[in-house]
């Protein structure tokens, strides 16, 4: 796998520097900027290099095939190159790269594929710039509708039909694309982990060293959540008003805030309170409205459900109304792909996730879709701090070879099949 | 009076579009912009159209001279043009306009100074864009160190120093200007009032319509201050990070909201949490750090202090540093310039006020200094819904006039005299 690692490594040090933020060190790739569109020019280039027929779908999602996929559905492997804001290397880069990394293994090995290969990069999985995570996967599978998603607006008012324009593309275009879809067979999502759950030993102690952990197969993602929280207030000047006299929006994002984390302490869960958008926002102005963003998610479903409805409810005595703008069940995947997976990588660990991935939305879909976890030293993500070792890395790209291998050459009657 | 209140309303209307937002109505009037620029352009225009000597202080306060203040100094009537985030149309603007309007009124009533007469406007009062409120004053006063001036930053992360530069300013003139302040004999600045004392008659109920409750004279100016509360926190995924692993800048920021609420409340002070900065800001990503501005004002000098140190404390167990950005101890405007104000509009209401004011800065280095606060009806400021009837502005319009034409033809041996 030399050669493999050295694609590998040498992929990843083009990557380093696109989008990075010189005064945290963290990454500011977001949808349909400067830099994503610098992004995807890497990745068609990519493409180009390998020979792959790159196919951009109605949500400018990017599709390297090797091989025509609409005569046979393929193997698809790849995940996203978008950042939230000042967020790590690793989630999403490393699943596209490694799938970069891993289609060159499979050549490098000869391996003769019985049905198409393809490598994607989803746009806008982290949601951060229109606040919809899984944008891309949620607009083609019809999740996430059109007209909504035009209208969507970033932090300085432009709308996502208006960055589509200033990206030179046709927001009328934009919408469900059941032909994409037709054409993925299977899709196999590596991602860094984003909690501890491969880095500590079954003893409770660190490991991280032990190959047989550096790569666990998903099994579900925790039904999940994101709420939109509208507290009203009265804008007025903060020397001359009287404390009685005031009706100050902040307040009520402090109950919230306190309540998000009490509630979600209780029911055993976890919610978070991430943005926040203060009106008029003067040092020397009571506010007249704050908005702030819940992201609420769980094993159980009813606990992340009643303890939202707790949230709402307490925001509810400042008048608050809260809108949900995204809700996600417990997605399982495929359990025959779990299943052949598991028979391809039997040591790798069964583990379920608190984050929302493209592979879930493809899954819920009707996609037979399954992931890749590797392994992460501290389980902190969405930080400059993610990290991930390059050995393990390279596991991950070794455990996606065999992945791809099996999934492009051993076909069953059944797509879904348990036989691996 | 006819003409005076024809000029009033004329220039009143030609302000009225610059700066507003049309989403919201409130206006959006921050120092060294664009919008800013056209305020100092109009300004520039109404001291040329009436042969006043424009002149730019250190800071870039703009002062319109009749007759030449180096011979001896003169009486400077004004206020500022610049607004909070979404503010009214009245504070600032209504002093300027006012004060040119008064101007109007004594060369109509052939009124010959014998001191030279001043209109000014100052910048950068709200502080709205680099924190700093009475920027403009501070900076000639030296209140405000010409260094710190340069280094402060927007929200966008542009300093003062290249502000300047992009409005076309060489930011290395900036700072003190003794020479600006010695040709001030005396200033008084026409306000709108930032609380209901002139509308509550004193029997308690609503009292718009008495023309003796129309103007009160400032008497004092609470002490006043803004701290920067850092709150530290640790970034990572909203979703996959248990409750107990986490380091929430959030929650921090709760505690010192209703902290800054509940302290104020039990000594008898104002504080605001008004501007909220959350690192990252993602919806899904837990905030590594908060920062959050408190305002903290109150009659008495001992309270604020004590609010805010108690505020800081509990801050301080979430890890939080309280840096004090500015304070200004009580400002009591000179007692014979308020006991002649006092002889002109006898029944004038004598005002504190919780508000800070360029004036209060002009008396703390020295300056013979006082203020008139026209009555606001709903006692509403920083705010869209900020006013003040017609009737009441030309109230303000003859009080001013008053003053000006007394100021400038009756000399005193001392300056400060209370023999109005």
């Amino acid at each position: 796998m030399t050669t493999t690692f050295e694609s590998f490594d040498r992929m990843w040090a083009e990557l380093e520097p696109i989008g990075r933020a010189p005064e945290t060190g963290g990454y500011r790739r977001h949808a349909w900027t400067r830099t994503d569109h610098d992004l995807r020019e890497w990745f068609a280039a990519q493409c180009a290099a390998r020979g792959l027929d790159l196919v951009e779908d109605r949500a400018g999602n990017q599709w390297g095939w090797w091989g025509d996929p609409d005569t046979t559905p393929g193997v698809v492997i790849g995940s996203h190159l978008d950042s939230v804001p000042d967020g790590g290397a690793f989630d999403g880069p490393l699943g596209v790269v490694s799938a970069l990394a891993a289609l060159d293994a499979l050549r490098a090995a000869g391996v003769e594929p019985a049905v198409p290969v393809g490598v994607v990069s989803f746009v806008d999985e982290e949601g951060a710039r229109f606040g919809i995570a899984c944008a891309g996967s949620r607009i083609i599978t019809g999740a996430l509708h059109a007209d909504r998603a035009r209208a969507l607006t970033d932090g300085d008012g432009v709308s996502m039909a208006e960055a589509w324009r200033r990206a030179g593309r046709d927001p009328r275009t934009l919408g469900p694309d059941e032909e994409a879809l037709r054409r993925v067979g299977h899709f196999v999502e590596l991602h860094v982990e984003q909690g501890k759950a491969l880095a500590v030993a079954p003893d409770g102690g660190d490991d991280l060293t032990d190959p047989t952990r550096a790569v666990a197969i998903g099994t579900d993602i925790w039904p999940h959540g994101r709420w939109r929280i509208d507290l009203p207030g009265e804008a007025n000047h903060a020397g001359t008003t009287r404390m009685a006299d005031r009706h100050d929006a902040m307040l009520g994002l402090a109950t919230v805030v306190q309540s998000a984390r009490s509630y979600a302490v209780a029911l055993g869960c976890v919610a978070t309170v991430g943005k926040v958008d203060v009106v008029p926002g003067g040092v020397n102005a009571i506010p007249s409205h704050v908005t702030a963003w819940l992201d609420a998610r769980g094993e159980r479903e009813e606990a992340v459900r009643a303890a939202v409805d707790a949230v709402a409810e307490e925001a509810g005595r400042f008048g608050a109304i809260t809108a949900e703008e995204s809700w996600t069940p417990t997605t399982t995947f495929d359990t025959g792909l779990v299943d052949r997976l598991h028979g391809i990588l039997p040591d790798a660990p069964l583990l379920g996730t608190g984050a929302g991935h493209d592979a879930g939305i493809l899954a819920t879909h009707g996609v037979p879709s399954g992931m890749l976890f590797v392994r992460n030293p501290t389980g902190v993500s969405h930080s400059p701090s993610e990290s991930a070792s390059v050995a393990d890395c390279h596991h991950g790209v070794m455990a996606l070879t065999a992945v791809v291998t099996d999934l492009c050459t051993v076909q069953d009657a059944e797509p879904t099949g348990g036989n691996g």
